[in-house]
């Protein structure tokens, strides 16, 4: 599967709309299956030789508005990996001790070491994000953050870290009738929060920060993704592939050792 | 299944030799297929309980010789998990800086948060193994390490945490074969380590240490098992079933809302 048209291109003008949340690709669900599968094990298969080298690392940024599926990508496609090679970060409101420093001192204390895959579920982009829609910092803070935000990356790329950042794409539409759900079904009760509403109101000053975010932080070390998410199937499909097409591309070998296996013997 | 037999009765001597590392339960690798398939579903929609409710949390500690299969178990049982709630550590040979605290104080900093279930991949318990055999530590210091590890743990359980130890039981023949087949398959060369030879040769002391370190510290707040597991099939099922009946007995709740689902209308 191609994912390149998903990919936001580095230094140049970004509109969402110019991407569709209904894309399927022009798959069905049903065609989806195989090819999940083999992502699935394949996935695994190079997460174990990255973990082996021991030299790189995958760090995966997840961001999106309220029922987008960020959580649901964890579970789907990350829950493909071996837990043994995996840190997950969840990042809430900060604390007082966070708020106490500056925006990524949290941020870096959560980067996946060598040989591990990380996973920021929301990550140091709600501070250029959510900070922004409800006037909490200025456009001047805004703008010295997302330059800082380049070079914290810029830092982890040369270190050896490669970085993945998903837009999770959904509609209006598609949102209310996800929170509609979850207000439903006594389960799902617990994952509503009102609060969602609010967001919802300011639907288009997100586009707008997410725009500019992406916008001013897409790099080929760190590029982001616009990835169709009405669909979850369809999402899953193309995070997957984005993720193995990037390990692939890392190329992780077995390490050398440094004993000859023949010359052992086990009493 | 019933998985009593392989708790370690608090207060009573331990002598691994009480239990069989070849054992089966009398079943067939086959008959496990079905069981395993139920076992999976069951967890992961358990955990999601804890994780709702975000009251309680799970630790597993995971302890045994070289080849065992302590990785194997975070593979196939916790990896039935949703690594969104899960918390993983791995200890290894302690830093210069955790070696300028108390034993306790890396371990501490990796505990489970509420709703999350923890696994430590080795403990705090090689503070009282592997210092024990090869005389890093005299036996007073053992002894009052398995002291403070019992407070310690006393202290995780009256803050809302269920602790699980589970000890793989293999047979040095099962290790002995396990050992040459990573040294038999390039692809498995890399987790050889010719230092697990030198443990090897002091199977003796570390059954003595863990016998030890068992007898003092399985409690009611956080029992010890012996887990048959020269067969891993069968491993992976007393395990998941072991934490399944944890897991249950906890019965964490969806959480009460605040709000009045029907009165909500989405815009």
């Amino acid at each position: 599967m191609k994912t390149d048209q998903y990919r936001v291109t580095p230094g140049k003008k970004v509109k969402l709309s110019d991407w569709n949340p209904d894309d399927d690709g022009g798959l069905h669900k049903e065609d989806a299956r195989p090819l999940d599968d083999r992502l699935s094990d394949e996935l695994f298969n190079w997460q174990e030789r990255l973990f082996a080298e021991g030299k790189q690392s995958l760090l995966i940024i997840l961001q999106a508005r309220d029922a987008a599926g960020k959580d649901g990508v964890v579970k789907k496609v990350i829950g493909d990996f071996n837990p043994n090679g995996l840190h997950i970060a969840n990042f809430k409101v900060p604390s007082a001790e966070e708020l106490a420093h500056d925006f990524l001192w949290r941020i870096h204390a959560q980067v996946p070491k060598k040989g591990q895959v990380g996973v920021f579920n929301r990550s140091h982009y709600e501070d250029v994000l959510v900070t922004r829609v409800y006037d909490m910092i200025d456009d001047k803070t805004a703008h010295k953050r997302l330059g800082h935000i380049q070079n914290f990356e810029q830092l982890l790329a040369d270190s050896g870290t490669r970085i993945l950042k998903f837009y999770l794409y959904i509609s209006p539409e598609e949102q209310k009738q996800r929170l509609q759900d979850r207000l439903d079904n006594p389960d799902k009760n617990w994952k509503f929060n009102p609060g969602d509403l609010k967001d919802r109101e300011h639907w288009d000053g997100f586009t707008a920060a997410y725009q500019a975010a992406m916008e001013a932080t897409s790099t080929d070390a760190a590029p982001w993704y616009v990835v169709p998410a009405n669909h979850k199937w369809f999402r899953d499909l193309v995070i997957g592939q984005i993720i193995l097409d990037t390990l692939k591309d890392m190329n992780p070998q077995y390490p050398v050792i440094d004993y000859d296996p023949k010359k052992i013997v086990i009493k």
